[in-house]
């Protein structure tokens, strides 16, 4: 008997056929004895549909500023869970099995202040735990707590993960099992890399790469805490048939397992190539080279709530002056650039040269700590294949490079082979 | 300055335009320096599609019972408001007036523990008061509250205007204004009687009588409870120009003011004529005139949970037998006589009769009292147009005429013209 806490987003409950499908998969494991909390999204689409309400209503106005409350947005935005947890319990009570839905402010799920995009602070578990041994099913909404000021806070877009790790670590899980639309995280996207293939297990700080790479599966946040309680987490399918052989396999259910780095035995220098579409470059040109100076830049820039991701900056050859180059997703680059013309006299700088529509490829792998070469290799095979290499950021374990978005899926493809990824 | 509590209903606040309207006259009554808190209910449709889940969800899961768990049910249902409640104190924010939020839970609004049906014990009106003394407007969720469980309770369909008056009542507000899709009460349905008109004034107890006897602008509860607490409620359009003048007079706003029948000085002895329709009648023939022998009969209606409403026992001519007719809506008329077979042993009938889709026709009015003739003016109408009459009840204020569906329009116009209600 374990303790298991499942995920289920917003396309597996997404009418209520998934959500029949959904209660079958939480039933299975009932019946193999284990004790079950789920957490849920909402419906596909409804989510969506609250938030447009929500910022459409100040123009509906003609309010002269779109801005709105944070709260109200929220209290608006969590009715979705609460429509799709209680749909779920009944749909659990109607095949047999005992279940009662929990809004966020019931348990309560504690979170700071930050309406919108909150943190979860603490969750009280004694109850539902209490419950769960008596063989009741916890379905929990997601993405949302109880703020202190006695008022619902959500976790920002695809917070219902994070929720579902946060539960897991509160009730002592065995396992959190995220099931998404996909059925496991892969060494690329099957998309671009027909060959690519699913990783039976992929540790904490690889998934944190991957996720922050681009790969959709799961949300960071979710990985950084799974990682901080070493909560086991797998990703599995919720479309596959919930009484399909191997489902219930305890030990070994079809997916990937997310876990410490010391439970993957045979472990590959690298697991995984991701990208990240829709980067944009700005280069600044001949910045005078002083303390303070990078200050100067990437302060406007955070102010302005733009999230800069690659930074390259060179040792200057005579020590005055340097060039600085940063990645910005393009939909921030015009409001980047502007910001940076501001700051242009106290920064001291003489040109920004900005593109945008490029691609950040990523290799990933928690071997290449104590294998060299990797990174040569990768630059090889990009060489070979005639394709330019604008910037290059390194970190323990991940090698990113930026490129033109032309030769994406080419480098993808490239990068996936030369290191046998292909290879069953 | 006054306190008032705003009501607005699903079609008030069915799109963001109307919300937008809504805002337009709450602003109006803090503009002129009121107090305000307002009462939402459900996007219109809203909660007809959360329900449709609710009960659908049982069947698509092959269960063998229909049934749902009525806590998950209220938490389900319980999320329209959540969201009509936010969009509006968004609107506010946005056209320059300070307003929150408040869900039942969080104010709380008390209820009991009986789900789906719930009945409102008690409001914690304090932090609402004080904030309204701040120029702060309540936006708070109607048709919901907090039971003993500490889970979310739904007060039934329509359980807004209840909301609307006991929130009325905890706030000790001076007036509780419900906006509606009409402009207030008529003598009659102006769909049946053009010449139908506006009361300025009605007394609680007769809109008590009008509301049980079929007229839809207010449920019966939020009567009784405006009864009992003397909220003075008012009745108006909620898609008229908010800054229409005339909108703002607080001391005779356009609508229909229900009041202590003290407040009313020019009593007339009818106030108005209502009907209600698909209405089932049952005779019992040569039922033993015993005591013991009605709770014989309703006892089994009453479990059937079927409403029963006019009733009529004449005294029996020899002592022993007697016949027994009564009406249940059309609906439940199966059920009922299903019911009452069953019973046939215990309680000894020789037959049941009964006869579908007829109307009853009511008139109503406090005057009756100490008037009489008023009942035989009816009779002696109806007569004079040929309309039979199938069965009668009175009550102080009330008489109430069984007849055939086909006459029901001409019986309206005729009762609505022989008390003068056409007369302005």
């Amino acid at each position: 008997m374990a303790r298991i806490v499942m995920k289920f987003g917003g396309t597996s409950v997404a009418d209520l056929d998934r959500i029949h499908n959904v209660a079958r998969h939480v039933k299975r494991e009932i019946d193999n004895g284990h004790e079950v909390a789920v957490v849920v999204s909402a419906m596909a689409g409804k989510t969506n549909e609250l938030v447009g309400w929500a910022q459409a209503i100040p123009r509906v106005t003609g309010a002269p500023s779109p801005l709105y409350d944070a709260r109200e947005y929220d209290a608006i935005v969590a009715s979705g869970e609460q429509v799709s947890s209680g749909l779920l319990a009944i749909a659990l009570q109607s095949i047999g099995v005992d279940a009662r839905s929990w809004q966020g402010w019931q348990i309560p799920i504690r979170t700071d202040n930050a309406h919108g995009a909150a943190r979860i602070l603490d969750i009280e578990g004694a109850e539902i735990t209490r419950r769960m041994g008596l063989g009741q099913v916890a379905v929990v909404t997601g993405f949302q707590g109880l703020a202190p000021d006695n008022r619902i806070a959500t976790l920002g877009r695809g917070g219902s993960d994070t929720s579902a790790v946060a539960v897991a670590a509160a009730l002592k899980a065995d396992r959190c099992d995220i099931y998404t639309d996909v059925d496991g995280v892969y060494t690329t996207d099957p998309r671009i890399e027909p060959k690519a293939r699913r990783l039976a297990r992929i540790s904490f700080e690889e998934m944190l790469e991957l996720a922050s790479q681009g790969a959709k599966v799961l949300q960071v946040r979710s990985v950084e805490l799974a990682m901080v309680h070493k909560v086991r987490t797998f990703v599995r399918s919720s479309f596959e048939d919930p009484d399909a052989p191997g489902m219930g396999d305890f030990d070994n259910p079809p997916g990937t397992l997310i876990c410490d780095e010391e439970e993957i035995v045979e472990q590959q220098v690298v697991t995984g190539i991701a990208y990240a579409k829709d980067e944009a470059q700005i280069s600044l040109r001949r910045v005078a080279d002083r303390p303070g100076v990078s200050a100067g830049i990437f302060g406007p820039l955070a102010e302005a709530n733009i999230n800069v991701d690659m930074i390259v900056q060179n040792v200057s050859e005579d020590g005055s002056r340097t060039d600085i180059t940063f990645t910005v997703p393009t939909g921030d680059l015009e409001k980047a650039v502007s910001a940076l013309e501001k700051a242009r006299d106290t920064v001291g700088f003489d040109a920004i040269q900005s593109e945008a529509g490029l691609v950040k490829v990523s290799v990933i792998g928690i071997g290449m700590r104590s294998h060299a070469g990797v990174a040569a290799t990768a630059f090889k095979a990009l060489a070979d294949k005639g394709i330019n290499i604008r910037a290059i950021t390194t970190s323990e374990i991940k090698i990113s490079i930026l490129i033109d978005s032309a030769y994406a899926e080419l480098a993808v493809r490239t990068l996936h082979s030369v290191y046998g990824l292909d290879r069953q």
